[in-house]
């Protein structure tokens, strides 16, 4: 980057450019602010990982009406480090195995910076011709990553949970019944919409299903089999039920990478059942999708992938992005197009242009956009592909590393298959002469205290799940710092936990 | 901020905390940006405000393909100066005087600096108690400085777009008409639901309507009047009709602040009619909420804003605070909940926590959430209260100077009132013989003409509406660099730009 020197020309009489805060003060915070990350992140690994505060600690620490005069930037960042790190759980930490485990990166942070520099609201394209055309370049570029097929457009959207609900908002304008101009309300020509996922979606989408106005019940959640995937057997015929009694099908979630344990679904069969049927389908990748820029692992979830109508990945989840980044890719740009497109005269560009150009606020509820597209392209082009997978796959060793001690090991149970970076497992310690419902109870209480005991330790993090009503612990690798040190100290902190409990 | 030096005690055999760069790199590259955009800064005033691009210029010099190896951060960081700056509107322009002009500031881009260092995913409290405690501090001090009383609860949403879309559904299931559950298709029970908005209402609050289901039908856009505020008699009147046909009335949207003009609706004349019916009142003071913090301007805006049920102000449009960060206040904050919980089990948290604090992912569509508290925190520290409004104050003062100088002017005419800092108006050079109809026309296309050219130049860049059928200039002032040597400039400017198009 070349360092300009044009600010000596500057017009006299004009304000800073930063408010009151000189261009060199800028730079002295600036710097130390970047030493003080960096400091961060280097001292991470010996922070707590959940935050060890209670509920209202900070608030209590914090004046209860805003200063009436400015503060002078030095006690504000003092104040970072006083109030603001004990209250943080340290997500970058590499012991931080809860929820789905993310990390930042360094080429990410800079993007964001350039990002709030930048401050652009992507509006239109003449609002910000950089956000929007980035916005193509990555998302093309991230679409021969993952091997979708060039007959997908895309956009880029805070959350998974909002690319959902786009989808099932394009679903809805698919079916054709004038729900953008008459809605659903007192209309006693609108049959009952159905939405299909399996039992073991993620929230989100009955939160997409809450918000469009389908309701609770319209969403028909189909069982999964033994291993956690939905049973297109029993979509079919939910969905032959569901016509014979003048319901209409409007769209079937399939997951690829649930929640819970990661499950896929069969979206082959699935899409089967869509083709024949004729009903959107909507595939949320929000998790594993980033797992198909691993060439060997691309056919375990993308399979049929490309006969999806619509398609969620998160790069924020595992792609080293700063959270928000969601991408949808869909294969009916025109139908979300119509769902949501709405252009009132102060945001209306010349002729030419709009005949030219994307508009993505257009394709979504909100009008202003971020510029997130600048951390992805940092991102991808600072890692380059090889290195993106490389370390995906190296998240997958480590879980089927971590499985292989859990199968092997006389007081630990594996509760669900390992296809990618997620492991579900339970401590099982056997009792003699106890009752199966008592042992089920002893064993629910012991692993929520496990877990509990552990988390609040701050040595690691993890969360759990209830599969086959089973309290689960779940242990989800996808942070780029952990290494199979980090693993293996977890394992060891599992059997302490235990031998601490057991011995009580 | 202290500086830490743990690193060192670090366990060997760990991976370097930021991915393959290391805490040096980082601190190099990191210096650098802070450098470059202190440099960006200070050169802006010499910078075109509009990009000088033609679309497509910038995919055009983009691979087509994503990089298979990992590139340098330098080559990254170059390729910004050559390939995104040129392709950058420059909304810290001081010129920029489009749409709604906003500015970012330094303590929010160090703000969003650590947001994105931290990247803390804020689904629980326990994933993120730093960002659940420090949302409610910046909403209980912006809340006081804008004058809305304690019986207000809040939230951080991204956008307006989104406020106002949780605003309308929790409407909506404020009629209890079991929507949540049931939803709205295949219902025979279930009447038309309305709701209201002046005609002069953002596009965001039919995008809102379109969005939640309820359909184009359902928005009756009420007559606004000469001033373009909505008309309270015609609204009552509406409701009346409404009630009669069986329609049941769900939201009145008033603007504070619309976008073509700034008019502000009657307020406390439409909180008399929604007490009288029992219909919920969402305020939209998504740009001019802002004001609040002027204790003089405070009447002017928040008049019988108290009595709203819900209140949107964004403070990235008018409080310094970088893109994205828009805040919903509500009085019913039960009803918000009731239309977004669901809490699956693998987002359970202990039982004492979920009795104690808040979880702001249940009141809305985002299950994730940024640490967007923050930067909103440094904001209202580094500048205070004064600080604030005495920018605020200054961009009105500008308005009201640039439209003295309209109205003072034989070849220019003012369109609409100026409350607050945007003035609308437009060139009317007359000419003997013409007939209005042609007038009108000439009027028009000169004044597009006008605009194009004037944002063509890169000079300045201001936008337009359309009020009572006219092509309608808008200068909008809210850019923390604006100054009146810049309002003095684009008076100029329009001159110069007038009389070259005359002379044609």
């Amino acid at each position: 980057m070349a360092r300009m020197s044009r600010a000596d020309n500057a017009p006299q009489g004009f304000a800073p450019p930063l408010g009151d805060m000189s261009i060199e003060e800028f730079r002295r915070y600036g710097h130390q602010l970047v030493d003080w990350i960096g400091d961060y992140f280097a001292s991470l690994d010996e922070r707590p990982v959940l935050a060890q505060i209670e509920p209202g600690d900070l608030i209590k620490q914090l004046p209860t009406a805003p200063p009436e005069h400015g503060e002078p930037m030095a006690a504000i960042l003092a104040d970072v480090d006083r109030l603001i790190v004990p209250a943080l759980t340290n997500w970058h930490h590499p012991s931080f195995f809860a929820y789905f485990a993310t990390s930042t990166s360094a080429p990410g942070i800079f993007g964001e910076l350039l990002c709030a520099a930048f401050d652009v609201k992507a509006l239109l394209w003449r609002a910000a011709p950089a956000a929007t055309e980035l916005e193509e370049v990555v998302l093309r570029w991230l679409r021969q990553l993952i091997g979708l097929p060039e007959t997908f457009g895309g956009i880029i959207y805070d959350t998974a949970s909002v690319s959902s609900m786009h989808a099932l908002a394009a679903a809805r304008e698919h079916v054709n019944l004038r729900i953008r101009e008459d809605g659903m309300s007192g209309r006693v020509d609108l049959p009952l919409l159905r939405i299909y996922s399996s039992e073991q979606a993620h929230s989100s989408i009955e939160k997409g299903v809450l918000t469009l106005g389908f309701g609770q019940r319209a969403l028909r959640k189909i069982p999964a089999d033994a291993e956690f995937r939905m049973q297109p057997g029993a979509l079919a015929h939910a969905i032959a039920e569901d016509k014979q009694q003048g319901f209409v099908p409007c769209a079937i979630v399939a997951t690829v990478g649930t929640t819970s344990t990661s499950s896929i679904d069969p979206v082959p069969a699935i899409a089967d059942i869509c083709t024949r049927e004729n009903i959107w389908l909507h595939v949320d990748a929000a998790y594993a999708g980033s797992a198909a820029v691993v060439p060997e692992l691309r056919p375990v979830v993308m399979a049929a992938c490309e006969r999806a109508d619509s398609f969620t990945l998160n790069p924020h989840k595992w792609l080293f992005t700063p959270f928000d980044l969601s991408v949808l890719y869909c294969r009916r740009m025109d139908v979300l197009h119509r769902a949501f497109s709405l252009v009132p005269e102060y945001l209306r560009a010349p002729q030419a242009e709009r005949e030219t150009v994307t508009n993505h606020s257009e394709y979504g509820i909100q009008l202003g956009r971020r510029f997130r597209a600048l951390k992805l392209w940092f991102i991808l082009r600072y890692f380059g592909h090889e290195g993106l997978a490389a370390r995906i796959r190296e998240h997958c060793r480590l879980a089927q590393l971590f499985a292989a001690w859990v199968d092997a090991a006389p007081l630990w149970e594996r509760l669900a298959p390992v296809p990618l970076s997620l492991v579900c497992f339970r401590a099982c310690p056997q009792r003699a002469n106890e009752s199966e419902a008592d042992a089920a109870a002893r064993l629910d209480a012991l692993n929520e205290q496990l877990m509990h005991a552990l988390n609040a330790s701050g040595a690691a993090f993890l969360s759990h799940t209830k599969l086959n009503d089973k309290f689960t612990l779940r242990l989800s690798i996808g942070n780029i710092n952990t290494t199979e040190v980090h693993v293996r100290r977890m394992w060891e902190l599992l059997h302490e936990h235990l031998a601490r409990l057991s011995a009580r």
